[in-house]
């Protein structure tokens, strides 16, 4: 016998890349009772979970439903799925998601071609068409948002571009999804997953996805039932998913009318997706963007009125996220330290080339507040000068209350 | 702007195979706030974690933790990552789950060699070492507990033997882990995994694993850190894992001193998982275990009671599930509907051969209850009326009773 103690997390205000601080509804969501896999409550919940991320992808696909996994859970069944071994990827890198969704698809034995540009720029649509024609890819893997940089690659050309070469268009926009505009549908997308722990305001380890039919098609070209439940009629491709936790086409039969047994759904990772959808719903898919916009107007204007100097591509920048750079004679980890400890905020470090170069803040989610943001920018003032930076005083809390003030107007 | 009311369970009782009703602690640590990925609570709160499950999986395995996803994303993580293609695989087969076991095994292209004993049977060790003996495989796959037939299987002897013809012991102890006998390093075993919506008492998404050194080493061995996050003395073996996701050697670096960022932990799941650990080392390992045991002789002597036959080799049977033949002439999936809608009971159909011959009726987690097994076998003993069985008049109860008063005695 002994004691263990109710985990009991310290108050932290997340305004890291994410993960942040979940809205309030959806944690209590999770703690609502469980029922049975197949409970009639069940299967509706899900159903109507799929209706709900319909209306956030802005699509009408069918196969619109949640991975049970983070959200590269979702990455590698969307790859892994679409692209049989030995097939051509085209994947264009501007962060370090395009390397993560490349070595995806080398992990499952696709001929991987990457184009890089510069970490802090997006690519142009006319780089990717040109690649495209050259590579002559199955899949164009792209990343929408990629919080390594803070940079939202625009999306609304390379459906049309992808649909005249015959090539599939697949887009990671876990970081983006939520606080940016994402239009499933009229961009032309076969394929999207997210993750909830950015601007959906929800915990990692539940992935939407959601699937045109021209890639629902390549998916059903490859079906495969499982031994043990396997049925007269159900045949198995010879190029099979070689996955079975991450064959979309099984996980399309048990989200679909069939509900042939796959996993046991992750019933309260359902709720909290189910919940990060209706708040964004509720509250409204353009004002949530537009309260992104805002509050990641108002922190990038802080942080210069901070006199900090931004890092990449502003007018590529996604809403939810920014990066500076550290100023000079400041103790990078340090300050981020002192940021935690003393005034329980979290803002992020980075990774590869930019690693002790910049720190990423962002305003997502629950999180993209007035009160937050000026919260931050409060406490920032107050660490860069004990940390020995020359500050304007209230710099950067009266240019996001400028902003604000502008965006309320 | 829509209302969307927030998700509100119905009052369920679940006595089926699983999912069961989670620990009510285990719903609260789910609405406990966020924290960063790297806040110290968290990498704590991970460590603690890991120390928690050595003590339910008893072992000293220093690679012990959680894959983020359902269950069989830790079996698939498992075998994916132990097995390189063209490698053979044993898999014992007694009832679905070992079909699965197979069936993951061919995905990850092994060769996979399948011994197969009727459903409802264990399979000798005598005839898995004769197995071993001809097949000479890397791995031997076996499932502890089947929900599909009720069947716990030996592994006490079988550690001894993979040892002794050099082959790695893997066995998926999702049905079995907390309500049954499990000794990982006792009974030698090299690798194992589980899931929380069993006798744990939590949701399903959250798969605990533990490696031995053995199986440690050959997923070193396979080493490939990602792009993106490489250094400068990180090599790739040419053997890497081909998935990305389940790939045990990046999670390890992720849970280890190197805290390598890999997915981004499912912080509400690690709570519910260290919550899901906590319940059952305050009560304790062993009169948990002693608890499912008496609930499930209590639920057994009930069903008996109630005239019902169960089915397969009882001796053999997991404490917490019981499986019973549908009485001729009564109708299992409306008799079975009237347990949920009457009375909010859900028992659980059957899988395969099985399938409208038997219903399973579990006793696990928290509904490893004195009052959850008696108003059960009350309420069956109403349905059963009903639809046309005859049936003992409080057979069911006054068994159950009986078990239990002898088991506290």
């Amino acid at each position: 016998m002994s004691h263990i103690a109710p985990i009991d997390p310290p108050a932290r205000l997340l305004m890291g890349p994410g993960p942040i601080s979940a809205y309030p509804s959806v944690l209590r969501a999770m703690s609502s009772p469980l029922v049975g896999q197949y409970d009639p409550f069940m299967t509706a919940a899900m159903s109507e979970t799929q209706d709900l991320y319909r209306r956030v992808w802005s699509t009408r696909n069918e196969q619109t439903f949640l991975v049970d996994g983070t959200s590269r859970a979702g990455i590698e069944a969307a790859i892994t799925s679409l692209v049989r071994p030995g097939e051509r990827v085209l994947v264009p890198v501007f962060g370090r998601f395009g390397h993560l969704l490349a070595e995806i698809a080398e992990r499952a034995m696709a001929e991987v071609h990457r184009i890089e540009v510069e970490w802090g720029q997006v690519v142009p649509a006319s780089k990717i068409e040109e690649a495209i024609v050259r590579v002559k890819p199955t899949l164009l893997a792209l990343v929408q948002g990629d919080t390594s940089t803070t940079m939202n690659q625009p999306l609304d050309d390379i459906g049309e571009i992808c649909r005249r070469h015959g090539v599939l268009f697949y887009s990671d926009a876990t970081a983006s999804l939520g606080g940016n505009a994402f239009e499933a549908d009229a961009w032309g997308l076969d394929a999207a997953t997210a993750g909830l722990q950015k601007c959906l305001g929800g915990p990692s380890g539940s992935s939407p996805i959601t699937l045109s039919e021209r890639a629902t098609e390549v998916i059903r070209s490859r079906g495969r039932v499982e031994a043990g439940i396997r049925e007269a009629g159900d045949t198995s491709a010879a190029d099979f998913v070689r996955s079975n936790y991450f064959d979309l086409g099984m996980i399309m039969d048990y989200w679909g009318p069939r509900r042939l047994n796959h996993h046991t759904e992750a019933t309260s990772m359902l709720y909290a997706a189910r919940e990060c959808a209706s708040v964004l719903l509720t509250e409204g898919r353009e004002k949530v963007i537009a309260r992104h916009a805002t509050a990641g107007a108002a922190m990038l204007a802080g942080v210069r009125g901070l006199g900090l100097t931004v890092f990449g591509d502003v007018a590529h920048k996604m809403n939810n996220v920014v990066a500076v750079e550290i100023p000079d004679g400041v103790a990078g980890d340090p300050a981020r330290q002192a940021m935690l400890d003393d005034f329980g905020i979290e803002i992020g470090t980075s990774f590869g080339p930019l690693h002790g170069r910049v720190w990423r803040i962002g305003t997502m989610g629950y999180n993209a507040r007035r009160d937050a943001v000026l919260t931050t920018l409060a406490a920032l003032e107050q660490v860069l000068r004990r940390f020995g930076a020359s500050v304007p005083t209230g710099g950067g809390v009266d240019a996001a209350i400028d902003t604000f003030r502008e965006a309320a107007a």
